[in-house]
């Protein structure tokens, strides 16, 4: 449990009763985000702030181990992943199919809805997904970033003979690479600002890099029909507007900065779409789809792993390790 | 014809000869538009140069005086309004419908393509739109700025129930208020920091006005499914887009910076849409439609009308009278 | 309560007593909807039987009279139109904002969920949508089959400028012929075999009529962008088909027939759409809005007034009287 | 040249003189249609008779030997695959994009425009693709069938996750089950009443096979986004629609009937989306990358190959031999 920024701790708590339509996880992974390190590390996420203590984690895969009353299509023993986030399901946002939009949205590992770097957790069945025997529960627990991934791809309708470009080589920007490639695109560039990254990404089968720490987006002569921004930094942002062909789309992913700033002509004399994304809706049937036909590469991703007991140095692998992509802890 | 800054001539020219497919056409008359005057007072837009006279106008109504060879669709004495930009028909984004970024394309005005203070002009007959007899020859010359709200209108994708803001409330913004209603949007806000502005908009049927120069438009709850910027001012975007509900789409219609700033997290969070717009792109039929069943009321926009002698007095009324909206003239 | 085909009766059942985030609504106005008078004559519509005595009516308009314990967002004295169809909000379809076509959805007035047509009803707060002044409570009542209209008109992508075809003008017909309007459509030509129905529309102000049992539509030389069946007749979609632009779209919300026959040359060559639509999804919003700016006149859509001692009367009335359009039922 | 049905005679022509925009082309593989095969047994197809001796084919590939004086993208040597139909480029089709639509298109191989089954062709550059060099000659005259799969995948929506059904394991229908493979989709199952086609279809890595012969669609509890319907046999059409879920749209490629029956309930309750399609657009570009990409395997398709000489031999082949799939004559 996050009491303090820096102050994660291992606790006893009683394991959750499930509700009639909830089932209970016993939870075997936890993929680290990038969110559980900037909440362990400031306390807060903008204004969202751990005002209590806490548990972290929300990319998560488990094992059922009970049913609520009403449970009807989950059984004991199912292998699943857990979508983590439980919209109101009756607000404007939720009708209308953008449910990850919805203002009442539960979210675990953000305040105030503890996460699943625990031993047990009680969800709605309809949030547990069941594991194809072709994805592995370490697989599973990165289900949810690769939903991040396809939701990126989804909005941005990228389809097949498209020309990518992906700007940040961390996890999120290899998923959406690999995922860019499942959607149909023939053409998939990712850039970085470091090395080791790029060489991750090729080892990924995403053979076109650039190294933006020496050769600028805007030195080479692209042409996308897409960018998906992953670093979170504007000026990778900018530079990479300039690649997008007349009615081109820009699907900003990363976070980090309070502004964009975007070139007005370019977006009139081409006409091109830019949006952010939020999390995603609808995303995880196609993700487990996507990697139990092998298309996404999970497996690959996963650098390091770690008990519940180290989840400190789980959190801390990706900041002290830039060999580190994706750091899983097994409680 | 355009000789430089400043220098406006009237000259005599040759009538031109219509080509196999070509109507000539017989100017009655033309609307002024901002970049007419632009390239009145500066020489260039952008990097579009006036370095040969140019004659100047697009936006065209007129008379069929004679038909090319092959002319099958036309008749003489149609009474025509005219598309004033011609594609190459057969690049990527003409073949994708998207004609209006045709990187060929020839559009009146523009250099090095004379336009319409003129005359007589020779267009292919499928640029040569029939009028109906509920559109006078003034309304006429008025389609083609009301295209560009019809396409603003069509590509921020408004429908039935829509809420929209419009800001700025130049003819372009008085056009897309009045074609958002009759794209069914139910409310309909328009803004400017001129209080005659705001006078003309109210007097045209737009009743929700907001004087930005008092009051911005934070400082009012509005929440928008669109907002289509009209003003061309940096400002009154930022100020505009925590307007916008969920999944909101902006579009920026209106020039002149050259840096847009947009709030990241809005982007994300709500998942909004950007985009801007170009001209217009298979906007016509619907643009006339509109006009002929009484939907958008083009007549009541034009303040002022000059002979061909006196187009430097039109181009100069957007200027220097604070209560011209639209100069037409006629030569 | 419905016993049996044709055994209508007036029962006393207890007051409801609302959940936690339901509303208490008098009920006001209910609308008679064509499937009322199936379910009254016939005791099922296709699979859906009438097992057990049923109320029937599902087109509401009323008053809140008490809140649940959780209630936010109604008040004690809203008038309200009630959304009639509750769905689980968890499932596939609604998690994708297709609420509509719900496994699970509960729908007033349909087996085993009883209607509106009783003195009081709990609902959900969500599905009691606040009546705007300008809208009465008898229009009220009408906003069930307008959100049909809005929703057809929606599916169909119906923009401005449209051409529009409506085959059959009892009250969906009419509805949509409005709503078509509202839309943006400029041309609106309704079909029916029956001169009344069309003098009808022409009341509404929808000009271009057809009486399809002197002149079929094929004799008509029409182009249209969009063809909405409404009549449940083969043989006006047959007919109809022909009349569509390359790309149109034809939506049909008539029912009656088990199969269509399409030509597949039509569809092949002209690439049409075709779709069925099942009632609606996010569309009271809209309807409400469209009914408050006038843009719809749902009033003059009313024939018959009944208090609920006559409902047996107000189910008869369409079928005896040539001439009425809607009844309504006043509890 | 085709005189008649059945009178196929080699004949001498002139070299066609390229016109300006025009490259000439030296024809280097044909592959034979379905359509040729049609035109040649019966002298038509539908209304477009061959009333004057005609070159059939069209799925060409060749070699640039000339230029026209204005072209300017193309050169000598140029490897490149032809998309046979050039359209007028300014009609209401051709400028929204959907240029397949245009009622004034020049198809090669379609009366009254001479086919591909020659030695020369001159066609504007525009309309001759180069070819990669990871595309042979041979599969290059197989991306006219493939841009029909692309078109079809495309229409459909079908996106990463999909589930499909192609009804029909022809030439086209295995075209499409690659093509939606490539589009993302993750479970393709195709069907025939052919044994042997469907050994092929596994073949090619389309695993999920169903003999329609012995086991009709309905009896497989199949849950499918999208259906396309290949095989032109309106029974296969009925069978499959019941395996669409709710939203689920079916592409209606194959030809041969007149009519389609479609279930009305289940359009309706389901909401179905149902349309066909006509040749293609936009869709070379696509087409060619995802040959070029090795997405889809168009060598593994060509069963036979012939001389100009033998070219009944292939237009017999399909009839003939049941192993043949797709026969090429190369002149």
């Amino acid at each position: 449990m996050l009491h303090a920024p820096g102050d994660l701790r291992v606790e006893q708590r009683e394991v959750p009763v499930p509700g009639p339509h909830d089932v209970l996880v016993e939870v075997v992974a936890v993929g680290v985000c990038g969110s559980d390190v900037h909440y362990y590390e400031h306390g807060r996420i903008g204004s969202r702030v751990v005002s209590e203590p806490l548990v972290l984690g929300h990319e998560t895969s488990g094992r059922v181990v009970a049913l609520g009353s009403q449970v009807a299509r989950r059984s004991i023993g199912d292998r699943v992943c857990l979508e983590p986030g439980v919209p109101c399901g009756c607000c404007r946002e939720c009708r209308a199919g953008r449910y990850n939009l919805c203002p009442e949205m539960r979210f675990l590992g953000t305040p105030p809805v503890d996460g699943s770097l625990t031993n047990y957790l009680a969800v709605h069945e309809d949030f547990a997904f069941p594991l194809p025997a072709t994805v592995s529960d370490e697989a599973g627990a990165l289900i949810e970033p690769l939903a991040v991934a396809v939701w990126a791809c989804r909005r941005a309708g990228i389809s097949a003979g498209d020309c990518v470009l992906v700007t940040g080589a961390g996890p999120i920007g290899l998923l959406v690479a690999q995922a860019a490639r499942a959607f149909g695109a023939t053409e998939v560039t990712i850039t970085d600002v470091s090395g080791a990254r790029l060489d991750f990404a090729r080892r990924l089968g995403i053979s076109a890099t650039i190294d933006v720490s020496s050769s600028p987006v805007t030195d080479v002569a692209l042409e996308v029909d897409v960018l998906v921004e992953c670093s979170g930094r504007a000026a990778a942002l900018a530079d990479a507007m300039g690649a997008l062909r007349p009615a081109g789309v820009a699907v900003l992913v990363g976070m980090g900065e309070s502004e964009v700033h975007l070139p007005l002509e370019a977006l009139q004399r081409r006409e091109l779409w830019v949006t952010g994304t939020f999390r995603y809706a609808n995303a995880y049937p196609a993700a487990i789809a996507l990697a139990a036909e092998g298309q996404v590469d999970l497996e690959s991703m996963i650098t390091g792993r770690y008990g519940l007991d180290d989840a400190v140095a789980a959190l801390r692998s990706s900041r002290e390790d830039p060999g580190s992509v994706k750091a899983l802890v097994r409680p």
